[in-house]
């Protein structure tokens, strides 16, 4: 028997009509014999609708309350679709996150899951129901509703999965699964059919939207086989991410990603003695805020230079916190520059590689693309540039390395 | 220090603007000393919003996911209000039901309160906070959440207020208390300013929109005073509901109430010997459904016609459950009449005082109504009419009662 969990998206969710055809699709398999747990997002509009509603009260509306709004968006289409499945004969029913055992930490708005006890998923799966779970939420040890942010349903169905040593997630989307760069930006690239997690990785870290990081670290670290493919697409195309690397794959660039969600700090004139940076990014780490890139030079005068990039929405809030441990630090002054981008190659092996970082860095400039910061990853290389110039790299970096990919 | 639960109800928190104006108006009492506990309904047209999403998928919905579906719309105006009390700088938060420790049976959809644990709401309280709760929701012992059905969000006030020991109950709505009959049907009526919870729960339960009787008897058995108020009146006009009546409105009648939602099942012919009531009464009550008034005639030949009314939506339903009893019971015949109503006269001690019967059954006569079932009770007087006649019945009895009532 075979236990699968499957992730549907708003925009598959997006009219009850669209629920019943998942419906349809899920039942049909299920009469086969096959076990499902199915998460869903809430649907298509709904979460900004409700954003919409809390902003008529405030500009700046508390998380906690936040996240009890939204959290109703897939109570509301996990219930739909249980009903979906009544209406097609099978038993299945609707879970929020707390009845479906989800623990988070408490960073409303975007927390992460701590635990999934699934002793009630397990108890209805054994009498052959379909179990719709709410996507994207849980609940803390204090009873309160929480969020999981970015990529909280990919999680939520990563993490089930895991707790339950499913055989497959499958991860449902509006596209047939993951290419090498951006279809709707770089005309012609290939579908990946299958890619190893470290890879997905760093696709997905860099700004690939199809799954979210946070679900294939999560499935990297509990070894569960991800498929991604599209909703309603007739034929089964899709991307299979899982742990084993294909020995020729090796030394290839697998894919271009790019994020435009990107603005870095700068902390100029640091005193150069140890612990500096646990001092500035500790209480960024408090406040729920993450750092992606860091670059740390050492200058003359025993002074370094401190750069590191946060999501462009984070900017103002780390900046409050980076000035007030920067003055303490004695440092001589911060700035922060909005408005950035980043674009990476990714594929197993390209550190270990000669040649890679410096056809790279030769095809941005070739594009007339100015380098801001680079970083160089196991697999990655990523290099920080100004948003306008995204689609010029995304060009180059394609002539430069997937159209000779084909062999 | 003054411990308040207030209730607004759906059209109160219609727009973000009105609950905007709920909050500034509790948060002047606030700045008083005064503690709160608020409770909310949906938004306006939430809850049909939500039952139409629904309908778009099954006319006759899984209960349990209906009410997963509808306690949405309390949780969005709880977080909203509480928002808005930020905004005006007080500390609030809001609960689900669930979280405001409201425990309830099973009868999805119209779960009754089984037990209160106010432990949180009372920690919050302790702190000065606002406690804003979300009404007509619970969870049952299975971590299930259900819904309260009508009147449920006037219950949840009267129950937290009971369990607390609150020193008032407030329901505001959108008239400015109890009136002596329906204001929009008949002119010039009076509003009550003081009345018992006896005479109230008459009034209510035989049809007035302003409160439920779950609510008023949940408040007799726990001796909470009601006040019953206009949510954006600037006077403060309303009911008190209490227990004790005044001695000079004895035996006069203090309210003419009807209710268009009733239905008539009658079971010919069934073989008089005892527990035939129970044996039919029973599975109407496992199944959920009230029985309101109930007629038993005793005939010839050791049979007897028993009738009953329950609430026109759920007639197809009753009428299952009694033809399958009346099979068994070997009864002649079951028919169901739908489309009826009834029309009460409330006031304490006139069952025991002569002559409002013959008052009543007279002034309906002239007025051409027919009189299909007759009640009595300790301070009412019910006829069972057409529902096309309602009207007519109702101009009959405030002519015959409450005109001349005034003294």
């Amino acid at each position: 028997m075979t236990l699968r969990v499957q992730k549907y998206g708003g925009t598959s969710v997006s009219t009850t009509n669209n629920i019943k055809k998942i419906a349809e699709k899920i039942a049909e398999d299920y009469s086969k014999g096959d076990d499902f747990v199915i998460v869903v997002s809430a649907m298509g509009e709904t979460t900004d609708e409700l954003i919409n509603l809390a902003k008529q009260i405030s500009d700046n509306p508390d998380l906690r309350e936040m996240d009890k709004i939204l959290s109703t968006g897939e109570n509301i289409s996990s219930s739909l679709l249980a009903m979906c499945f009544h209406n097609l004969g099978i038993e299945a029913l609707s879970l929020t996150g707390a009845q479906a055992g989800i623990s988070t930490d408490s960073f409303f708005s975007k927390a992460a899951i701590s635990d999934i006890d699934p002793a009630r998923i397990i108890l209805e799966i054994e009498q052959r129901k379909i179990v719709v779970v709410a996507g994207f939420q849980g609940i803390n040890d204090e009873k309160e509703l929480t969020t999981l942010g970015r990529g909280g349903s990919d999680t939520t169905a990563v993490a089930i999965a895991a707790s339950m040593g499913a055989d497959i997630c499958e991860i449902y989307t509006d596209v047939e699964g993951v290419y090498e760069a951006d279809p709707r930006l770089i005309p012609n690239v290939s579908r990946i059919d299958r890619i190893s997690y470290e890879e997905m990785l760093e696709l997905s870290s860099e700004g690939a939207q199809v799954i979210h990081s946070r679900a294939v670290e999560l499935a990297m670290v509990n070894k569960t086989p991800i498929f991604v493919g599209s909703t309603f697409s007739e034929n089964k195309l899709g991307t299979l991410i899982q742990g084993s690397i294909d020995m020729e794959n090796h030394s290839k660039v697998r894919g271009i990603t790019h994020d435009r969600n990107v603005a870095r700090i700068t902390v100029s004139g640091v005193p150069d003695v140890p612990g500096i940076a646990a001092k500035i990014f500790a209480p960024l780490a408090d406040s729920g805020i993450s750092v992606d890139i860091i670059v740390q030079n050492t200058g003359f005068e025993g002074q370094s230079d401190m750069s590191f990039t946060v999501s462009e929405d984070s900017l103002d809030n780390a900046l409050v916190h980076t000035e007030a441990i920067a003055t303490e630090l004695g440092a001589r002054n911060v700035t922060g520059d909005a408005s950035l981008a980043k674009v990476s190659i990714v594929g197993a092996g390209l550190q270990n590689s000669p040649g890679y970082a410096g056809t790279m860095f030769k095809a941005l400039d070739l594009a007339g693309v100015n380098i801001e910061m680079i970083t160089t990853a196991e697999i990655s290389i990523t290099c920080v540039i100004k948003q306008e110039s995204v689609e010029a790299a995304l060009n180059a970096l394609n002539e430069a390395f997937l159209v000779n990919n084909t062999s």
